[in-house]
């Protein structure tokens, strides 16, 4: 697959270029590079950090602000409980095995994926078969494993192999452990010996407090802190269902090994939708109509079990109505996932959804759609949108006591026949004394079958016998002056219930880091010098303002153009330096700076600039204020080029390179 | 001083019924609430989320924007290493102390204070004195000291103690031990005999990557990341000095015993500047002409060290001219800061910008300044303005190597006359051996002062001796055979300097407190509902749509309002319950929401509607493009609502409560 990655100009990509740029001009960096940096950390320098803010404003427009979204800030600290309750503490772990000579630690499925497609390449050399260039995995940019001797294999002995990669995801620790006894894996440095498989938290652990006695993570997800706070949430949005809660910030992850750059990192930002619905009702969502006739290109559970990658062209409407994507607020959201992508520049055709497999979800999920975009690292999960079902308020529910659940009116009384226990409460202290509230706890939890039973038992014996563990021997007597069970039709005026929720999680990083991707090609005159082709909307800064050199006389021109720019909320940039005009315009192709203006002699004559297209570096000339509208018009996304270019007249001056 | 605060309508602040509403209106909320909650832990729920987000907004317009600053995100995650050099591993501590019965944990200053204090009144109570309302401080409310016996004290004794407190901030360890002692300190709810006090360092610590040997720390200020790309940033900027970096992020303190709500918490929102500039020339400012007329209260250091608080009104002009701010860079950040909390709705007669004493300042600073703004809790400081000289650039480049300066060609060479040593590098290696290096390195690094005297030394006796720790007895003999000292012109074409740091810091989330404080009324006719007067451009809903009923009628117009504003990037809430319309608007009055259109039975047959004013509750009525012009020029602040009521026909319809 990394073979068919081309620029959108059609043209090879090559990363290393793009990489080189973007760590030249400082879109990012390693973080404490000059203390020798710490492996999947980062940080953002002045055009990444531009960048990676106007994308987070555009989905705040586009998701909270058009849906009135509930935005919350919440703390990334979190205590021990909480992770404990939604499962993070037991489940949020890799397997890792250390090597106990050289004390190095690697993580065991990538080691066991490497050294299996390494082998299975050593054996298509010797058999002196063509080797393909393989689709790049994410996981493995740093090879482990470098070379290996060309080494025939028995063809049992390939097929198993194969089987064994194809089902890496899914392996526990111990199967690991098994994998790496039977085929004889080891430190593929030294060939020394590895520890078996242990689980690895990736949470980061820290203290809360000075004494030390609360433990606490740094969060792995903004979603724990959305649901504990769901039924305030709930009283904020006056009791009205469906609604959403969203959140952007940081979240960490303790990478065993991060690699392959921006796309495995330590601490990232996230942008976290948690819709709330009533799973009764098939799921609806109310503005579905409105993307019903979005075209996905998805990628569906049962084509990637029979072993193919095949995608459909299906439209949301049509994929929810055949059950394909399970209901309308998942349908929804998948669609608008896709716009939002479209809107901040990402290539339409570099984009797929993809679903996961039963065993490949997270702990939470009952169905996930990641949004994948294709980049030199093969497809990327970019976006998931899962249906966390009811889990995590049921289980903070059950922790905390707190009624995480929507109460309303039903429009007809529901009536419930049902059998009901009836304690004779007065005598039932003296007789069980401290184990009482044990025993009517257990009576209160017996089920509606079971109470038919014991109603006939009670009629025959007189009395029931009922398991009440912890109580004597488990066993408890309880005879009939102290109960009567009987069958009787309750009214419900009131539905209670757990709402589920579908979450669209974005990964910011992994974004920026594919819309780069997609962005960068070169000029067929200029392979030297890339470009970054960003919307104007999402570049990191509008407009460069070039005055034709650093003479004094162009120097208020150059403050009235910022200024004006300025107050309308365009960012600028201005290079005076001496290189010539087409140098300087081509450094800031390289920052994706969309426009630029040159101030010329006649500038200062008659107030009159010359304004360029960065992608097409065609120029229009015309006086200041129909300049500032016309950038105006770029940067909100009113016009495009190609109406400025029609309206305004054409200037054929040349780039002095 | 907190006796003072009065609303900006002149009545008494209630900080009760505030906080009730910013709670019960989820600007803010306990984080984990459900599991009991974490002290100094806040989540910021809808309205404090949008409400901190429009303030970034404007911060980073009226500072990253207008100044081309260089905005950069650095991550969170700090290695040891980083912060064992800033000096924050070893400085960045409070004292604490522990009852090694109950386990309970103490901020030793804080205890000190108190029981001094509750002494204090006690002993005025016992002389039948009147006790004051003391002014409340911010790290004080939750009193640990509840209730004191009225005891008389000697004249000498209260004296005394009146000393200690004035001087509380200025103690170490040791000191306050002394204190504990001389004063008889113990814990104040069970008498029980507490420990000296230890160092409680208030960073929190974690672990990165798997194996644990690398320790790491959460960020106690965005700062660090800054300082160790200053290199890249600066080649970012064409060498050009002087420049700014800027970032907004969360930070964190491990605060031993976190009180007063949002003023003192464990991870809270920064903006911090740091603004480099060349230690020579009197750090101009080439914008300070634009603020030099800005109107300043400066409280100095000498008045304060005279026991005042008296402050002075100062044209920051003036301030720098006569040297009470020392130099233009620092004063026009502190005129920009003013403009900039002015700009977010502060009161600008509850900012003040007080001077620290030499000995408050942090570890780094040589001047100080701290916009404060008056809470009910006191003067708060809700903006640093430090001059961090050239300290960190200093230490980092001193521990890594990484050349942290500035060099630009200078205009004139400098010649400068100076004694060099020349080395017979053949023949060193031979005689010292392994220990050459470090020889060298000490001859490298002797002073000019010792270099003339060492010559002296040369000629007389054939030999030199110099102290080289490490080697041998550390002192080492270098002949005249491998050395000469000469005196020489060299000749210096380019100037190296290690830049100076001045630091803007904000903390977002007093000003968002502060800011809610100084927005606070409520009406004559109503004492109970509160209003939130925020300036449109920060509130966080910019208009409340009310439609008269849940009619069917309505809900098309309902729409087209939300989507045409929202086009527009204006946050709108839909409020279509059965209240009456002067229940909704007032329950918006509460969110500080500054507009709310209404839609009646005349805007259905007309298109008509009307627009009410928060603040006024005054009405206009228009067609809908007219209403949507108006709204657009109010929160974009191109228009105030006097000038919209003076243009748009005033509607006199009732409110109907």
């Amino acid at each position: 697959m990394a073979g068919d990655m081309t620029t959108f100009k059609g043209k090879p990509f090559d990363r290393p270029s793009l990489e080189s740029l973007m760590k030249r001009r400082l879109f990012y960096t390693p973080a404490f590079d000059i203390y020798g940096g710490v492996s999947g950390l980062y940080d953002y320098g002045p055009p990444g950090c531009a960048l990676t803010n106007n994308i987070v404003d555009v989905w705040r427009k586009h998701f909270v602000l058009k849906e009135n979204m509930l935005e919350v800030d919440c703390t990334m600290l979190t205590p021990h409980e909480v992770l404990k309750t939604s499962g993070h503490v037991d489940k949020f772990a890799d397997w890792m095995c250390k090597d106990p000579k050289t004390g190095e630690i690697f993580r065991a499925d990538h080691l066991v994926e490497e050294v299996l497609e390494a082998r299975l390449k050593g054996n298509k050399e010797a058999r002196g078969q063509k080797v393909d260039v393989e689709e790049e995995d994410p996981k493995k940019k740093k090879k482990k494993v470098k070379n290996i001797a060309a080494v025939k294999l028995d063809d049992a002995l390939v097929q198993e192999m194969e089987e064994v990669l194809a089902k890496i995801d899914n392996y526990n620790g111990e199967e690991l452990g098994h994998l790496m006894n039977k085929y004889d894996i080891k430190n593929p440095a030294t060939n020394g010996h590895l520890l078996p498989p242990v689980a690895f938290n990736l949470m980061f652990q820290t203290s809360i407090g000075p004494s030390s006695n609360m433990p606490g993570y740094l969060r792995p997800e903004t979603a724990q802190g959305q649901f504990v706070n769901f039924q305030k949430l709930l009283e904020f949005n006056q009791q009205q269902m469906p609604f959403a809660s969203a959140s952007i910030g940081k979240s960490f992850r303790n990478e065993i090994s991060p690699r392959s750059g921006l796309l495995r990192v330590r601490e990232f930002l996230m942008a976290e939708i948690e819709h709330f619905v009533d799973p009764e009702g098939g799921k609806k969502h109310p503005r579905f109509d409105e993307v019903k006739d979005v075209e996905l290109e998805l990628l569906n559970r049962d084509v990637q079990l029979s072993g193919k990658t095949t995608v459909e062209t299906t439209k949301i409407g049509k994929a929810v109505e055949t059950g394909l994507v399970d209901n309308e607020t998942l349908g929804y959201f998948l669609a608008r996932i896709q716009q939002f992508l479209l809107k901040i520049g990402v290539d339409g055709k570099k984009i797929r959804f993809r679903q996961h497999m039963a065993n490949e979800m997270a702990h939470y999920a009952t169905d996930c759609w990641d949004a994948e975009l294709l980049t030199s690292y093969g497809w990327i999960e970019c976006v998931g949108c899962a249906d966390r079902s009811a889990y995590d308020l049921t289980v903070h529910m059950k922790k905390t006591g707190a009624p995480l659940v929507v109460r309303e009116p039903r429009k007809e009384p529901l009536k419930v026949e049902e059998w009901q226990c009836d304690l004779d409460k007065k005598r039932f202290g003296p007789k069980f004394k401290k184990d009482g509230k044990t025993v009517e706890a257990a009576i209160e939890s017996l089920s509606q079958g079971l109470r038919e039973k014991l109603s006939l038992d009670l009629e025959k014996e007189g009395k029931i016998v009922i398991d009440v563990p912890g109580v004597g021997d488990g066993k408890v007597e309880v005879p009939k002056e102290l109960i009567s069970i009987e069958k009787r039709t309750r009214v419900e005026n009131v539905r209670e219930y757990t709402p589920n929720v579908i979450e669209p999680s974005f990964g910011i990083g992994r974004i920026v880091y594919a819309l780069c991707e997609h962005s960068y090609w070169t000029r067929e005159q200029d392979e030297a010098r890339g470009i970054l082709s960003f919307p104007p909307t999402v570049a990191p800064t509008k407009v460069l303002i070039v005055p034709l050199s650093s003479h004094a006389d162009f120097k208020p021109f150059v403050r009235t153009l910022s200024d004006k720019l300025q107050e309308g909320g365009i960012s600028t940039r201005v290079d005076d330096s001496g290189a010539s005009i087409g140098k300087r315009y081509s450094r800031n192709d390289e920052l994706g700076t969309p426009l630029g203006i040159t101030i010329d002699f006649q500038s200062v004559k008659d107030n009159s600039f010359t304004l360029r297209d960065r992608d097409s570096t065609e120029q229009v000339r015309a006086g200041l204020d129909e300049i500032i509208n016309a950038i105006s018009s770029l940067v909100n996304g009113r016009e495009k080029w190609s109406d400025v270019a029609a309206r305004l007249p054409k200037f054929e001056g040349q780039e002095v390179d």
